[in-house]
């Protein structure tokens, strides 16, 4: 992959000639931008706001105030073609593999549940996932790593390329590994980790992988049929655009399927649910791992997001997001190193997905101030890290160019620290 | 409570005078109707549109679109906010005991699989529910009962009825039962359980109760803590009018949290959330049962619904709806049950909540022929039964006498048999 090393004295002129030249770059009309002036790098948390979606979500809402009950002959099917649609055409799966149901979290702990109850009577006995793993994933199996008196076991990896293969090897090499769950590109230095070589470890030593993809859907490509990936989960409220807390998604490979039952026997995962049987019995497509009523309102805008990013094509989406990131890490390398700043993302644009975390000792600080005098959006986490996220579909090349700029002179200046910190509260 | 005997031989003009004399009719024009004409009687199943939720979900649409990312230091109260407000106003819980989360299903598993991990050292050692309870409360329990060995106890109840206190004193009386799973209104006779007695009973018998409380929340007045429930699940899309698959409330009283956690350790119900915490260290309040994001759409749909119920008052919703079923029980008497139709409600309004059920051999067709010809909205449940619901914010008497009209005329002409049968997929 280039590292466009030519732009490392780019002028914003020039930024704007890489919009001008940007295949994407009517997309960013399909977007409210209630604020120009703003430069909004934080689609890695949230995504924009479709304007199809504001139109579509009144439209169901309208459908709820006039079909009311009967509305649902149409809304029932709305977890799985919606599902079809993101697994199909951004996330290499099958017809019938994807549903868009319930949160990440409640996602991965299905999932997981349903690989250890499978493995019960074989001989893993423990739990892998990255010291490093998004929160929600080390929780979710600390706890189920608890409660069926399992063992954890953390990989160290690298704080910024994520865990090796050979140490994924080393940590599964006798035998005892009955789980793994990783990212498939890391929520905080954007490393992408290679889905294909994992699970051939993983399938060596009788592991089954469950991959977190809320990073890379709508922003990396995902082949999940052609990296032969059995499970996987990931967020829609991102890189995919379908709003604050949208329902998530899940994959189960067809091969796999069969020995895999929910630890949460819903009646929307029931077989013929509306029959109402008297005994549980699992539908037989991945709708099983459906629990309850779906949320409408929330699949509208998941079905509206995730049209866009299908109509922009992954491979596109990728191309552009490369060529952001990597003037990103020029114009940081110019300007921000010598503020103190540091990368910790992958200097490869191929082996990082669509944002960069930089290091700080004012991290807090910094993008505080950002936020709240100089009109950048970037998100803190701690303890001093400040991610830089660029969405294909609506960032632009000068949003990177002026961005930049305005975090230079607020370190510069010193400005920053006159503001109050507080503590952040974003998902 | 009166049975509104003197109603037997209304007309509807004496229909129209109990509307003019309604405390609540202004409350009708707080929902959109989108079919005057249209008679709705399924607001059990799906609840109206609240005028203001249409427009508050308008508002928090842009919201999103305008703030983005820090929308969320204002969201991530909601799910506390409007728990309180439904909690305290409704179902008679102190603050801190109500959150709104997941799925009725997911909330469902999430308690009674904290109960039996909070057992697991004690004697109990089986879990009871009433063999004919809504599907997902019996298959999520069926589905732990398998998971951790346990008998699953069923009680046969009447099915007009529902169980009595002696049948679920006799079936505790082993000391084996350490969880017991009940609707306080039953899905589908409407029949309203005693709940001080039945925690009564669990109590002497050292099981814990989770109460599902979906068919009453903004329907029957709810006394959580008067009638010493520990803990308690419930939909909002119902009597709540907080639209299709909206999220859900699970509520756990201040003396019971101490020992229970939530099987799914989410980052949401993480203390300091945002710290990114190296190991899972439960919130020390009821947040300790979140899992993943939160959906901001459903939650401010939510919001509106529940300040709707509210502002009527749940004394008042309930006055009304009992007379509102009375004088549906009235009018079937008179028009219905010589068509073949028989009650399997409670005949005692204050033993029912707010809809009532028929049987009829034909129930599925007329079902269908009353919505598709005869515009009245009601709902088939397997394999005979036609439910009546009234929604005492929007349901007019005279909606009711009309409904009971047009299906004694539906039936007695017997055009009913000319429609073609669907399978209903309707929640």
């Amino acid at each position: 992959m280039e590292r466009c090393c030519e732009m490392a004295a780019l002028a914003r002129e020039d930024a704007c000639e890489l919009d001008a030249n940007d295949p994407l770059r009517s997309f960013r009309d399909r977007f409210i931008i209630a604020d120009d002036q703003q430069i909004y790098l934080d689609g890695n948390s949230l995504g924009r706001l479709p304007k199809t979606t504001r139109a579509k979500l009144i439209e169901v809402v309208d459908q709820w105030g006039s079909e009311l009950v009967t509305g649902w002959s149409e809304w029932v099917d709305w977890p799985s073609r919606i599902g079809d649609l993101l697994g199909q055409k951004l996330l290499g799966a099958s017809a019938g593999e994807v549903v868009i149901t319930d949160t990440t979290t409640v996602n991965i702990y299905k999932l997981c549940a349903a690989v250890l109850e499978s493995q019960k009577l074989s001989a893993g006995r423990a739990i892998l996932t990255d010291r490093r793993e998004f929160p929600t994933d080390r929780y979710v199996v600390e706890g189920l790593a608890t409660q069926h008196n399992l063992e954890l076991r953390l990989l160290d990896g690298d704080p910024v390329m994520g865990p090796t293969a050979a140490e994924i090897e080393e940590l599964c090499e006798d035998g005892g590994v009955a789980l793994i769950v990783l990212s498939h590109v890391h929520y905080r230095s954007g490393a992408i980790l290679d889905m294909a070589e994992i699970n051939q470890i993983a399938r060596r030593h009788d592991a089954t992988v469950v991959w977190d993809l809320s990073h890379s859907a709508g922003s990396v490509p995902v082949d999940l049929d052609g990296t032969q990936t059995e499970l996987a989960v990931g967020c829609t409220y991102k890189y995919l655009n379908s709003g604050p807390g949208a329902p998530a998604f899940l994959y189960i490979a067809h091969e796999r399927l069969a020995r895999l039952a929910s630890p949460i026997w819903g009646w929307f995962g029931q077989r013929d649910q509306f029959k109402f049987g008297d005994r549980y019995d699992p539908d037989p497509t991945v709708r099983r791992f459906f629990t309850g009523t779906p949320n409408v309102l929330g699949l509208s805008a998941v079905s509206e997001g995730v049209s866009i990013a299908v109509e922009a094509g992954a491979q596109a989406v990728r191309a552009k997001s490369i060529k952001l990131t990597a003037l990103l890490v020029d114009l940081y390398e110019q300007q921000l190193e010598p503020l103190g700043f540091s990368l910790v993302s992958p200097t490869d644009p191929a082996l990082r997905g669509s944002h960069i975390a930089l290091q700080h000792e004012s991290a807090r600080q910094i993008s505080q101030f950002l936020r709240e005098r100089c009109g950048v959006v970037v998100d803190f986490r701690e303890p001093n890290c400040i991610r830089f996220g660029v969405a294909a579909l609506y960032t632009r090349f000068v949003d990177v160019w002026d961005g930049v700029e305005r975090v230079r002179s607020a370190v510069q200046s010193g400005e920053f620290r006159d503001v109050e910190t507080q503590s952040a509260r974003v998902p």
